[in-house]
């Protein structure tokens, strides 16, 4: 980055839309999860759109490479810059208004710096629901959410992210802006476009803005803390919740014994609704219309039963707001008592819901030769295939042990998953983390396919270079 | 086409693969609503994927344009060729296999050439729902469905085509095939392609399957045809069922008394349920799971409220299968009675849910200051914001009249419509009909962006010519 760049993108950004100091830079430069590192003369923090156009059209001038980056949480290295020090990061977080909310057409459009608690604060203040719930919601930003294509603990009865988005405003590399913000819930003109961008991860422009779906807020939910015999148990349950109250199930977390035993263990706060251990839990939550709210009893009357069948050992009901908050800190600290345990190794895999219990039964098996130093901690999203297959140590010491074995533990997971038709990046993108595994398992076809989506959109490769797709000559 | 690439076809595809009589072809050359008339030197019948492949390798070679055709049911000239003899259709329709039904993964994997409604009979078959829903269901093709990202009378709850859809297998216009097959919820490995050439109306690409998402059966539905003062007092009325009943509201449809009429005049199995005529009438549908069988009762209590309210002129429950057949039967024969009217002007667009009742008032009196020889006939999917927004003769006899003003009143609806946010093609696409309607109201930055992709992924620009983007030089 030229001196003259500098000067210019100064200009165009005014002094609160730049950040210089190192140690203002800093927390801009390292990731969620301390894997990378990077460099970056300037942090851009523009506070319009139209700033970020400016910025854009200078970055093509002067052929500078840009990292969007929104809260900063990703799982996967997407928003940090390489260590070359001539990647400008552009931080969204000052484009954060609502823009607008639509109760009757049950709509919300927002920047894309909004955090994710904000834009369900201001759904909840109409009488809607923005249905995305992730643990980090209080920092993550819908910009972030919709780049990474964020998933969570509703996708199995709302969707992912890009199911969530009905408009779209994106600055293209040159600093045009792609207007497809209308909220229209059909529209069918010429190519889809928005969802290109939806989980591009940056590397194709910098989404602006979105108009988001919003939903009639549940009147009621019917939460419940289950106690099973493992994940076939898991798998069966849901098959027959869904086959009882269909779409109405909004969540089904699955949390092994190993996951409930690090939260009861790192946060003291967590009550174990149970006085037995079993080998796993599952968090089965149904949102219920106004005129359904009865079904809550006939939700307790299917686990009464199941209970008296012997296919569920126990389960208890939230009979308050606040018990319902206490079985998801359960499953919201999950992520957290792992941290606190010391080191980890963390899998983001998907796979057919059927294959789920056979496929961790294998690999579990597997794992134990290759790292007894290793306790798996394989929990998440049952009803939407997706698992977050961690290992953390399995004793107190393990962790240099555990993580000497990074690589080949990686493989044997990844080669397990795409072995039985899985995917080895269910909802936390690629990254920089994932490049390589992305060349190994993808259709080569559809590989090649994206490189020329990239070249077509971003001629120049200044959109975040190296995320998604290897950097350089492609 | 030359001598030697017809024999090079011909020897690929084999004699049953192949029509060439001009009998034969002749119902290929025209379109559904006979709009236009093509020419063709034959029309492609390949029986495999394979052989789909080995004819775009030869399109490639001989730089032969192809036009992909399903059940030929389209509104507005996708899937005919044009008239300079140098395209061939593709027809999909040996392409019919059900490949596999997973009934507890809730998905299914077709062939493109699968009529709807035998993906539908397929799902049914293994207690579960494939929700999209159309008049021409026997006929339309999935491929087609997918191309044209059908909607249809299921939108409310489940979606566009687009939505129900986990995994594309598609053959490029070089002959390569990307497999995208996977019938996962959840995969953020790269690029999202499959969204690309759904919509894409076959000009990127022949889709050759698919991975659907499947739903649990609903145990019952609630139907009612209800009676009211206008559009008004639907969309009123649509409001208070979601409140009461959220996502379980599967189907809102808004029937005019014109278009009631029509059904009622022009189809004599129809039996008008309600002794009086009302200016308006909506068929509402609650699709229930079976815990929730009860909610029906709520559904009917809440109509009486609404008619005791006086907001409701009248409802009528189906209180049987026959009767919500007969229901349905009336708004899907709206077209029918439309056909059997007389001429015809269509417009599918949509606008903001809030919006319709203003839009359509300010339309109605400009329309009959400008064609006092049309009557407007605006019915459909008011829960989605979607009217098929139609004229038919107001007297026999004005037929040529009102067609010769098409121009005209097809730019005031497309000019009224962008003035108030909506779009010009809502659920059936641009094909040819559109294509300068597109340019005339699309954000031009999109435009351009369309016509950058058609360019990366069809270089040769074989690849259904003249759709959505202008063809020739583009």
């Amino acid at each position: 980055v030229t001196p003259a760049a500098l000067a210019a993108f100064r200009a165009v950004l005014g002094p609160a839309g730049i950040l210089t100091e190192p140690a203002d830079v800093a927390p801009f430069l390292r990731d969620f999860r301390g894997l990378y590192t990077g460099r970056s003369p300037l942090v851009a923090r523009p506070d319009t759109v139209e700033q970020v156009q400016s910025l854009m059209r200078l970055a093509t001038e002067y052929r500078t490479a840009i990292v969007p980056q929104g809260g900063n949480t990703s799982y996967c290295g997407a928003a940090t810059p390489d260590a070359s020090g001539t990647q400008i990061v552009v931080s969204l977080s000052r484009l954060k208004r609502i823009r607008a909310v639509d109760a009757a057409g049950f709509a919300i459009t927002v920047d894309a710096g909004c955090t994710l608690s904000a834009v369900q604060a201001a759904a909840a203040g109409a009488l809607r629901l923005f249905p995305l719930t992730l643990g980090s919601q209080d920092s993550c930003q819908i910009g972030g959410n919709l780049s990474t294509n964020a998933g969570g603990t509703a996708v199995l009865r709302y969707g992912m992210m890009r199911d969530l988005v009905l408009g779209l405003e994106v600055v293209l590399p040159d600093g045009r802006r792609m207007d497809q913000l209308s909220g229209l819930r059909k529209d069918n003109t010429g190519y889809e476009l928005k969802q290109l961008f939806i989980g591009a991860e940056g590397t194709l422009g910098v989404i602006t803005g979105a108009c988001l779906k919003l939903y009639a807020a549940p009147a009621e939910y019917a939460t419940a803390l289950c106690a099973l015999s493992g994940l076939g148990a898991a798998v069966e349950l849901l098959g027959r919740l869904r086959a009882s109250f269909g779409e109405l199930v909004s969540a089904f977390e699955y949390i092994p014994a190993a996951a409930y035993a690090l939260v009861a263990r790192h946060l003291p706060e967590f009550v174990p609704p149970f006085a037995a251990a079993s080998p796993a839990y599952a968090l089965v939550e149904l949102g219920l219309p106004s005129a359904a709210r009865a079904l809550a009893d006939d939700f307790a009357a299917l686990l009464a039963a199941e209970i008296d069948a012997g296919r569920l050992a126990d389960a208890a009901l939230a009979s308050s707001l606040g018990q319902r908050q206490a079985f998801w800190f359960l499953r919201e600290h999950i992520p957290d008592a792992q941290r606190r345990a010391g080191a980890s190794l963390k899998h983001d895999i998907s796979l057919p819901v059927a294959a789920l219990p056979t496929f961790v039964a294998e690999a579990r098996q597997r794992l134990k030769l290759l790292a007894p130093c290793g306790e798996l901690v394989a929990y998440g999203h049952v009803g939407d295939g997706n698992l977050h297959f961690n290992l953390s140590p399995a004793a107190a010491g393990d962790d240099a042990a555990l993580l000497a074995l990074e690589a080949p533990i990686k493989r044997l997971v990844h080669d397990l998953v795409a072995a039985h038709g899985g995917s080895i990046s269910a909802e936390h993108g690629i990254g920089r983390l994932k490049v390589a595994e992305l060349e190994r398992y993808e259709d080569p076809v559809a590989l090649e396919l994206m490189r020329r989506i990239k070249g077509a959109l971003d001629p120049l490769g200044i959109m975040n270079p190296g995320k998604v797709l290897r950097g350089g000559d492609s």
